[in-house]
């Protein structure tokens, strides 16, 4: 359940109903997924959400994969898990192997606690890395 | 300013030094950083971590440096500023370009947004993402 | 399913009992929610946080509904699923409008974005903000 | 120090200074803060950033002192040091008393504790939040 | 839902099978928790948790309870379910008392209050920290 | 630098000054830590966190060293600079060995990682730890 109402086309304000037809075109679908009828409660926050996700995810000097792997790894660190399950079925879409999976998931553990254990020890940054 | 000591290596115990010279081997450096030298004091834990990161970050069904984009992701959303600075700098080393960092900080932020937008929705998970 | 037993008054001890019976009293409610029931195991705990919550929530030199978004932002960010449930909740029953709720998931977005942004960027702190 | 090099107007590449030359006009400032000279290494997130933070950070449903106060929650709870000052600064810029500073911390704290307590004792949701 | 298949032992590979033996001989158990079957698609990562799990869980210097209750912690300021659970079981199955686990709940309350509120504050570290 | 002035005793308020000379008495000290003297800016919050911590940190069910630990492990999964260096100063003014130390960093580690990959797995509870 969610904290508003999951808003059908029929129910979204003029505004919110081009923003979902515009997602439904360029994701060639039938239908958005619940994040879309969530955020069209609030048709300028749908805008610049769907704006910047096209601009940021397309493939530039990193792969459109890439991209996907680094936003699990965000939204694991921040336990989102909408966001976890949204892009892990991106990353398959786009070609993520069980291989780069168990890799990805690897880099993800080790991460979590290196930054742990930097945060208990309090280590310093060293001179090396101040340029 | 660290919680514990942070060790050389002449203080370091026998078990520890023997890592601290595998890690100057493989990295081929005069001195390790001082991550290594605070973890110095739990021969056991340094001994783990190292082994952990060479197996992980080594590269296999993803490169190393799509690897360290990952490790920079997890260290950004867990505010880990000593792992930021140290794999934002390992990252440069392995050819992380400015365009390619640019776009990193980009899907950080729109995780990090998206994140925070699926938790105060409160967003069920669609049955397209349950398989 | 909680980790603990959800109380019924009868299951609670005098103790918890007294204070179950004091937020029916203030909150005017026949029943209480599930997170007294659940904090009814430890009645010095139950005490002191609805003593606290009677205290801080209260209007002063915030009003009530301002204290309320304040809460569903930390809970938001913390990706507590029971708190963002019950304070939105809460935030609506003192008068939240679905425009001011939008513009607090703005704000939430806007601000988990540049939280991100100046982690990753490890920006110094301006001398101006230093006084 | 930071992850990139603060760029001086000088510095900045054209699309940047023109982002750079918009906020000193708007804010009324002789010069910007550095997470925005952090920014403009990345002209295209600069300009995305400053565009969303004019659009939600301006008196609507909610006046711009209770944006900068949730701000600051969110900001707390990601435990983010440069966005804790500078929009600390900036609420009393807008005109935060000490009291509703004081009383913004308590209820930051209480959110804090009992986000804490409701994860450890798995609260499940009362069935009267969900509608 | 996992985002990957919960192997059962006969989907497992023979390298996953062989520690879900180890698990299941060492535990005393007849089948294994679903943390470990969804580790099974990854059967490095698998052997890696498993053989840290014995080493680092089993009583030294900290006997095994004071282990799980330290575990809770983590878990609960991570906001992992799954771990706040399976821990919480595995802390009674070691002998944690109902006074022992309101105990740690409030060390837990207190700790992620003042957490906040040094965030909020921003309080520099005292000298007679530093040694 | 803090984001409000750390009060020295003459710069208090009555309030503040009383329970600051309660510190004082309790902990036999000259002075109180830094964390208090940002506190007193607020006295009713103040009062409040120094009265919840005595009560909370006082040997009870767990010994005063485990629930040092126990603040340790979450001020490090927070992230909280100020309480890990002031809670692990605490926790070796109650006798914490370094064997101790390093085996609480071994458990936080762990407890991280196994965090990150439950939350990336978003492996389902199972039924054996629901009662």
């Amino acid at each position: 359940m969610a904290t508003v109402r999951l808003l059908s086309h029929a129910e979204a304000s003029p505004e919110a109903q081009q923003v979902i037809d515009d997602i439904k075109r360029v994701r060639e679908v039938d239908d958005v997924n619940n994040f879309w009828k969530a955020l069209a409660n609030s048709p300028a926050l749908l805008q610049s959400v769907w704006s910047q996700a096209q601009q940021v995810m397309k493939p530039g000097a990193l792969d459109a994969l890439t991209k996907e792997l680094i936003y699990i790894a965000v939204s694991t660190a921040n336990g989102c898990e909408y966001c976890i399950h949204s892009h892990t079925a991106a990353a398959r879409a786009k070609g993520m192997s069980d291989a780069q999976h168990a890799e990805l998931l690897a880099v993800i553990a080790l991460a979590s606690q290196t930054n742990a254990l930097a945060n208990a020890l309090q280590v310093p940054v060293d001179e090396a890395f101040r340029k």
